[in-house]
């Protein structure tokens, strides 16, 4: 999961890029980069380091990226490829002149396009997906721009919402035809800005114009904005429901909805299917919040802060030898004792993963005196990995792909465990006006709950993913 | 404001040291410090630094702090004074041999006492107040330092929260007779441990045994602890009561009572006090979500989350030149539009200063499309300062000591102001079974509201602080 | 101006190459960079930063470079293109695998084969011409690694002295058929070591084998080496002469020839050329010692090290702004009264380049009480801009291209100034067994001094360099 | 071993502090500190940190010292105290106001003085020395600052160069009556300047004026210098002599003296003692470098720089598990195979401590060919510790007390070994024209030779150092 952010037009493009990344800070915290194009000299700066936007950059830093032009990236952590060699934006050169470009996504035909690439004699500096739309571009004969990138883009299936900015500062919006990943854009006054979110637009003033389209490219230059179709089959809109449940700000809008009141609306929801005796609903924040007051307002138990979240845990904390039980957990979260003493306590949380944070909740909150320990979860059992950009674990740790309810229950320890139905939280995020019926837009993706994959992964020659396509 | 956390007798004193100041943390952010006693060299050593505790130390720092008996301290941020030297605990050698000292509090006769410090020979090198505690013990002629401990208290006016240690691994915790900071003791397996806050029993899970009474010397050496009393009058206790309203953890127990009960008390009796029509009560996070879920239950209108907290708020964000509306408070909050569209929303906070904050956010609450505005703060107006160890600013800058709550409801453009009584708060505070009479225990300082100050204080010479004294 | 260093077979090669940097750091100041290829899971490792190797590397970064082959990077700081893309070793993913690569010298057809590169869809990550050689090994149809790299060798024109790692721990060095920079071959124990200069093997304890052939490439790979030749036209050998007159260190030995010791024989041949009646002979620090000492065993004239260098000079040294006379020189250097005050002083350096730095000198000297100042440069002058690596300015900027000697004596303020001619110098390097016979080997590149390009410079489109090409 | 410096009256007086520093360098390079006084608010600010003065100082540091009167301190590396706390300059507040102190030298009874103001009440915060003096002036009953300082000196016994800084823009240079340790005055245009050496006035362009007289109080205050004597028993000068063999910078004068000449002159001493049959002299650079001059004039055998040492080398290169014979030494020096192989090689050094460098040196040399090595020590046999300031180790450990020189010889390697008499280095340090009685002036101490201690020292409790008592 990343976060991209653009501004065009902008005195200070570099310093609204760098708050622009940190609004979308909670879409990773790896990596932060910043790439400005400065029409004095036509050249593309670049800073990316490890670490949070607050980190990486200071007021030195930003000076040294001049230009009314400037593009942003944050990055997730994954294990494994934690480097800074794969840290976007990514600047090349090649006929064309610059190009930087930041993306957001998972390309699922990655693999065999660099080995067709390698194969004609392309190098590749990173281990990133990325990189092969810039070869693909770097080999198209089109002359311009647009061209290129639609040729490029031609050749790639999956998941990407990119922005690009080339040495003549044009900056470019692109979101794939099936439009997992949410991609904005807005007006900061004669500054075109485009983001990931809403959310960035309020901290910097910016004015929300409109969703760049599913397959659709936006180039803006020279104060203007003009609108181009990718040049690749259209598809039925399949936006991320997990956006919606997990990643995206609550103070976020997409596709038109309010994530805040979509997540009180699955705790609504919730409540109606899965109701259970209790005396107090308790989020696990920051993410299960709006779900616990609708799940409250909707049963009427009340709704108590009973875990607090730490606004201080770092990334690298030391754990003694001599270990502390639920050590992960209990630096992030601390129960109220006041709260859950002796009391029926309903939990509420977006999903399971490998259910060893849940399991270590439920004891934490059973510790601090809770008679009982009832689990809520917003949405389906999460039995699929994500091929469209979200860092979910393979099948085999997701805890819900090879244990019933009951196990999972079971293993958390908790008295008892419901999820939220797939039709019900398809129903909270689509709102009861929209049709129902298949296809129709607003589409979602919910492979991870269904395995209803709607672009075929190609699988690594390690084959060390595996997945079940499902009407494709 | 800060911290103090001390542990005895824990193979790994330092580690345990490092997470029990993480848990205090919300206690200051200015700079952490640890001292550890070595008892193979009887040697204490010392790390401080500014910043966070996640920042200031890591695991080769740890290293280099061994022993079985350490203590740390976590100071506030308070502009002006922010400099390394101040950080605490400080080291000392004098005739009694190495002595760590870490300090919770404010003491009111410090200025007189380091004259005559000073004019008897002595050299100081910090601006702390603390420092003077040292010299008066250095030059008491008592053979043991608890005599030289009480003899320097016996001069200390003020308040004091103070975790002390010796090069012979005796961890010393000390209360002023009026009990103004909190300090609390607890066990993990054989090892004593001292805090600021039962929250940090919590995290490391230890067992908490009891308070150190005002007027207390707890002394913890070779396993075994002892207590004490000052050599000085008994003051009837006046704990600090805006610990309990903003400066505390939820989670923590003070007195033995609930930091979050305490304050939804103070949002359900707010609803009693200060009734008004709305659709929707909101919190300023953290610390007015219990207050505010009080005034939802007890006046029946729905919670809800309207402003969301960014996790990632550092300390040194560079604003651009061309300026953001409310830019500060922007960073920290962003309001949730879809929850304030078109509502009578009611704001809970927890106490009003400059009223410049509060002006911010009730503007940014109506920019979000909120019909009206209606600010309900859980305590009385702040019209004086502490000289208890609270970083207030001077009564000039208070904004409630020279206008009347009509006219800070203008200043800050909320449709309604209402703050808590002083009674009610009291009451919310010591609980409905404990008698009202004055002077019974437990007695609280609310000198800020009220202007009665327990212990005089003495003006420096330049006069920079004014104050009425009353009834002492 | 760089230097490189490979081992291959050890246990310890991150710790070796690091060590073998170390003793290159006088070939460059800029950024330091190592690959360690680890056979365990067939991955490359690099570790790059700006700066010293001291301070690029720690014990945490060395332990995380595994592997029993590993090869280094020294880079020369040059204004302008000061960045860490450029940093060296480069690593790349091509469909041969991983492939690592370090280059001293420079390509002269650089700019035409990347233009032609870019033409045929290839993209570029750096500024530097190195990438170019592995865009060509990339497009190259051979199976082998020998064989690509044979491929690319036959397209660039130029001076290069390679190493190469691949992720099967191949090792190869490559020099040039011109043979310009250095490259050397060692053994340690079972490992084989390749560097730039024998004064790497000291350190390390390694035992010289012999010097890698112009036009040779050779192979280590398990545990053995094999030669081949570039398939590339054979050229008569042009040593770099400018290494034995300043830039290689002087315990190294090239073409088996001393540097330290060739350096003294060209200040034996200018006191014979250029006597002049003195006082004293002091050299310029370090590089002039051994032409002072030289200079002073044939005159007779005492020697004395008149010019103090400072040990601690870094990078960006502040300067006043009320500023002082020859600052940058004097923090380098500090003239010695005694030795200096009312004496004929001969000043002994190794060449001229814009005349500011020897104008402060002798300056400097004379204000340090010198009744007479004569300079005497063991080249001849530098006249010439170099493109086969090192970094002089151009022409403009060479004071010698557009002065007659005589002008360049008034505008350093000296009383008498004298080069060495190019035969003596050439003398002083091939030594006096060896025939002197044009294109004889061991011939040498003297182009900076008399413009014979050995081989021919395209120009870039921007036509900043320009040269005068001779006999080729 | 440290170095003072201080500047009184000029507009950027913390950035010519810090040029000062970086000249003094070569005293010490583990800590470097800087106060200054701001005359707009009588405050002095403070930078310290561990590290070389390039490291510790940049321009945004600087720029936070503002003031026309700054002082500043290099700490030498010594063994265990190295701590950030005894960083100087330090500054302490007492009645007078502040005071910033910085010292070069040792007192050698401060302990007793410690333990009596203990005694007294005194905290201490570090373990130097130093703070003795801060405490005995703030105790003095005397009104002004050089009062006080005179009362504090009355005490003191031992080695003091010191720089005194006070909140009023008074700077202050003591010298003790001995005068051990340099203390040099000059002019930069309007402003005063005070440094350890007067290559400091080299590269700030200020002009030497005079030495502080041993005894004697500058105090420079209001633009204008006035001279005080120190009321303690005048004591016959005897400066240490160490400062011409080893420490002090060969373009330094010390005394009037030349140390470059001083030392060149030892050499010419040392052939006429210890003549030996040889084919090359070469120093152990740099400090034997004048040395090895003189012995090659005076005995006509040629001079060569067969050692070359290393500008890089850091002071914590990470040495291989798989050892390299004379790690340390070779990291720093590489003989000049050429100029040694064959040859009988005089090498010229100024000192043997322990013993272990110069058997590496001696193999090193013998290794790289020499058929004989004979080591030639430019001052006696270090046989007894300092106590006046220069960080010598116990005697156990000096090799020269506990075995004679053909001893010394052997476990060196060399061929043969000689040292220069006390007489002769005298001689060459005092000059042929001074008269030789016993306590004229220039009296030098050579202690650390003949073990004649000019100042009985006081041991410290646990008696760890032991001495040896002459003629005091």
């Amino acid at each position: 999961m990343c976060g991209v952010f653009g501004i065009h037009g902008h005195d200070e493009a570099a310093n609204i890029a760098y708050l622009g990344m940190h609004s979308l800070q909670h879409r990773g915290q790896e990596s932060a980069g910043l790439v400005a194009a400065d029409e004095k000299d036509g050249k593309l700066r670049r800073h990316v380091a490890m670490g949070l936007v607050s980190d990486a950059f200071n007021r030195d830093v930003l000076a040294k990226l001049p230009g009314r032009t400037a593009i942003g990236h944050i990055r997730y952590s994954t294990a494994g490829t934690s480097e800074l060699r794969n840290a976007q934006p990514f600047v090349f050169e090649y006929a064309g002149g610059s190009l930087a470009i930041a993306h957001n996504g998972n390309l699922v035909n990655a693999n065999e396009l660099r080995a067709e690439l390698e194969a004609q004699g392309s190098i590749f500096q990173t281990s990133s997906d990325t990189e092969v739309i810039v070869h693909l571009m770097a080999k198209a004969k089109e002359p311009d721009v647009i061209g290129k990138l639609n040729a490029a883009l031609r050749r790639v299936r999956g998941a990407y919402s990119l922005i690009l900015l080339t040495n003549n500062e044009q900056m470019i919006g692109v979101r794939d035809p099936n439009g997992f990943r949410p991609l904005v854009i807005g007006r900061l006054k004669d500054a075109f800005v485009l983001s990931s979110e809403t959310c960035s637009f309020d901290l910097i003033e910016a004015e929300f114009i409109r969703e760049v389209d599913p397959g659709e490219i936006v180039m803006i230059e020279k104060g203007g904005m003009t609108s181009h179709r990718i040049m690749a089959p259209v598809e039925a809109p399949t936006f991320c429901v997990f956006e919606h449940v997990y990643f995206a700000r609550p103070d976020t809008f997409v596709n038109g909805k309010s994530v805040y009141r979509n997540r009180e609306k699955m705790g609504i929801a919730m409540a109606k299917e899965a109701p259970v005796e209790g005396d107090v609903v308790i989020p696990v924040p920051d993410s299960g919040v709006p779900a616990a007051i609708g799940y409250s307002k909707e049963s009427g138990i009340p709704f108590e802060l009973g875990l607090i979240r730490s606004h201080y845990v770092g990334r690298t904390f030391i754990e003694p030898q001599q270990s502390i039980r639920h050590f992960g957990v209990r630096l992030k979260l601390n129960p109220v004792a006041t709260i859950l003493r002796g009391k029926r306590v309903i939990v509420l949380d977006d999903s399971i993963v490998r259910g060893t944070t849940s399991r270590k909740i439920v004891k934490m909150v059973r510790d601090a005196g809770a008679r009982e320990v009832h689990m809520r979860i917003s949405s389906p059992p999460t039995q699929w990995p994500c091929y469209y950009g979200i860092d979910t674990p393979t099948r085999r740790e997701l805890i819900a792909s090879s244990h019933t309810v009951d196990e999972i229950a079971r293993y958390i320890t908790a008295d008892s465990l419901a999820y939220l139905s797939l039709d019900a939280m398809i129903r909270a995020v689509r709102g009861p006006l929209a049709p129902a019926a298949k296809g129709e837009s607003p589409g979602y993706c919910h492979a991870c709950f269904s395995g209803d994959y709607p672009i075929a992964f190609a699988p690594p020659a390690n084959g060390k993913r595996q997945m079940r396509l499902v009407g494709v």
